[in-house]
């Protein structure tokens, strides 16, 4: 299969459940939402090594918002054990603290719902509101008074549908990848949690030599090694690849996303392959055949 | 004393010592670096939620950096036992999985150092390389090859730098705030590390009502409560504050940062009072009495 | 009237018509397509004293685009004769320049068009292509080829839309005008062409002092003369206004965002006055009634 | 010469003189110096086809203001005559208009001086004052007063310095030249004003073919050319290039940002070859050759 040109693998992504919260933080200004949902999002490019993974879904116009203030929304994605701490920690921490925010649930149709109770930072001074015909607490502040919900829908999502942009030198390969965040983007219910939406070093479950680590470079896929290793996936002429993960509520957008970043990708002189990382199929439930999402 | 007509209170704001690392971010774009530092330095406003306090510190030209690319500095801060296991899990997740990045030790000259070894990622492929007279790892990953220093100055410096800015609206003061946090964004060896720089949400240490909250909203500074509460620290005509906290390599630069931002921030119309934050002395070792440092 | 506490004044906009070209710009990354589309609209804030009035008026997903590349829409909008030389100029300055930009007709179904003849360029190099079913030309230039359009459509739209918004301080009126320009940001077939989408500084048409001048201040709604001079629009404790002036390809598209932006603006805790502005109703075809927009 | 494995061509830059005015433009916060800069700039690629040359040269700290306030430095160049008459045209319609804007000389020793008589548009209601140590007008406006110089100083600068950065595909040459415009935006007194700093299709004077057009495109710069025309620039191997255009005050500064973009560009995998444009030496007085500047 060939788009634009450009070789596409035929194979598919391997992608894992994960618990999600979508939160909508609002603000007197998108800017300022921004501000928030950045830090909010921060840290939390991969549940190997950060406590969640975390990312800017969107941006919402005042009239898709509760309270009919500009607005972002995220969606925070880990174990349902985690996923409630760090829905808990980031509100408390990172848009509690921020200015002019409010927050609001963004999956209040969900089954299961997590409490994350900040109004005790109130003192005994909070109170209950209704804001946009939802069930709020009112929290007294030094820039005057926070508004939040405090019961957040979860859902069961995918997190880890992904493909590689292969190029033909390091910079085709980046600007393809920064195609496809920019059109993944405007995809709803997925995030790219990398920093730019991109990652320059996929990783291999474990290490061949290191055995106290968990993971490590992938290296079929380093295009420096394609002389050295056995088996590389690396295709002739290839001499850079970028992986994109998308985390999202379900299979579908995931599968809409993959398919947006892909055929903005091949528009990039340059790009040479897409393919796609899975680990045999064993462990994952999702998979992602690229010749059929596209 | 008054500066632009703005009353600056007679107190002191009281700061606390935190061990520091400054790590220099390159990348083949000033676009790219900054993608990684905000990623890096997300989820770390307060170390009392997050586990760290960190923050972009300033933009370096290509002249300024040891491999001759744009950057982007910036601080980590913590206990010293945190610091290393924070400054690792950023960099591992947040930096090298960035397009494009190579790290520096941004303190080269201090006497402690943290080690930081993220060449076991390479699974033996890695190998030592000197750029710009420093002694790297280079590591072998999809995108071509992670270039980073492995060892990193940390010095002890200052926590919780602060002052109020004091409006007679939310949105005088959210701008007197703003302009704040442009001024102290020109001033070296400081960070801000709250959403947009500035705290809306200060606390106080414990909570009356709610014994197992560690900190609650400091109801003395709230301009809602101005009537209800005993001591209010409102002044009249005040409706709304913004706390500006500000961490840095030593007192010299929290203090230049200070004065840069409530300079800044009294030249804005609508900003009433400034005054800043502390413990009754008893706590921190650091004081900065408005009156000196302005 | 009154939205959340703010009156909305007994009044409308007048607004003019006005020829408008709509350009979609395309780039391999949505920055580069903004980076163009922002020198080709910029010194285009009123037609008063610019060559013309033009603006971004949205991103495009690559799905958007007759290229599949991220995209920016544009709109500029001037007299019919001026509209042909200004999309000219500014297509052959600042978008046939910029890294990577492809120009399609945003309006195709226009009954008008304008030729755009930028072919000549290509000084006998050039040759046509059909693109995403459009006719274009290809130049080669430095970078590799141009590829654009060159018969765009244009149609009578409104110029002028407007409304008032006032804040009992500076601040307060400004976050309220950010607030709307926001939510005008999210509206179709729209633009606001001042810096920021803020106008700061409306003016009457000519001088009572100056004869030599067009336009001059409109002292009936400058907050500082509200004493001094007679019949000021400056309601009781209002101390800013700031005018936001919408473009749009028609009527519909105008008042969905004017009452988009009323409805941000009032949202913001200072403003405390809607009004909007008029020659009268002698001068200008469209009448836009508060009342009945909202 | 080589730098970082990169061949600089043996040849030189050409350059022009033009008159320039440098402007500074304060805000109540940068975000709203930077909204009006960038307007005031727009439109302003190239003096071929538009009515001057301008750009953005740098942000300023409150302390280096006038005012004490984040502002932004801007200049614009042209002849002498167009240039009186454009910095009245941008400073009355981009920045005058523009929220919160305060204007100043920022050539306040040049010995030749433009007016810029805005305070017309007062009418009446102007006053002066002292600000800074600056003769300015006050004049109320709509969201309460403007400030602003009415004395420019002009210098006679160069217009016209540039470079080529050359990639063995597209997407390396424009990440050269992206880092060298990011090295360049650190060196003060000088402006790249094309969009995003790089030109995509250089011209030569006039056109062989067509005898209408004042400037066509270099056929011996592009690379899709190469095998088609005789004496191509283009070397082997080299698919894309772009040029950066430099004005600035003075030849020493345009000669430093030259070698700070070269610098950086040559640190950009994929970037093949430097080079300078040139008329041959008999057009213009200022010559920068790239082995002496490096």
């Amino acid at each position: 299969m060939e788009i634009n040109g450009v070789p596409i693998d035929d194979t598919y992504a391997e992608a894992f459940p994960t618990w999600i919260s979508r939160i909508i933080i609002t603000a007197v200004t998108e800017d300022w939402a921004y501000r928030a949902a950045v830090e909010a999002t921060g840290f939390a490019t991969s549940a190997i090594g950060c406590p969640c993974e975390a990312g800017i879904e969107g941006i919402l116009a005042p009239d898709e918002t509760p309270d009919g203030r500009p607005g972002i929304s995220i969606l925070i994605c880990a174990s349902k054990k985690k996923l409630k701490e760090q829905v808990v920690e980031r509100l408390a921490e990172c848009v509690l603290t921020s200015a002019t925010t409010a927050v609001f649930d963004g999956l209040p149709d969900a089954e299961e719902k997590i409490p994350v109770k900040l109004h005790f930072f109130g003192d005994g001074y909070e109170y209950k509101k209704e804001v946009g015909g939802r069930n709020c607490w009112v929290i007294p502040i030094m820039e005057g008074e926070y508004v939040g919900e405090e019961e957040f829908g979860i859902v069961k999502g995918v997190a880890g549908g992904n493909f590689f942009v292969m190029g033909e030198n390091q910079m085709a390969a980046l600007m393809g990848a920064q195609a496809a965040v920019d059109a993944i983007s405007a995809v709803c219910g997925v995030i790219t949690s990398f920093p730019g939406g991109v990652v320059a070093s996929g990783s291999k479950v474990g290490s061949n030599k290191y055995k106290f680590m968990p993971a490590s470079t992938n290296e079929k896929y380093c295009p420096t090694l394609r002389e050295k290793v056995p088996d590389s996936k690396i295709p002739a002429g290839v001499k850079a690849v970028y992986e994109i993960v998308i985390d999202g509520l379900d299979e579908e957008c995931v599968a809409g996303a993959m398919a947006a970043g892909i055929n903005a990708a091949v528009m990039v002189p340059g790009v040479r392959f897409i393919s796609a990382g899975n680990f045999g199929g064993n462990l994952g439930p999702f998979k992602f055949e690229l010749s059929r999402i596209l």
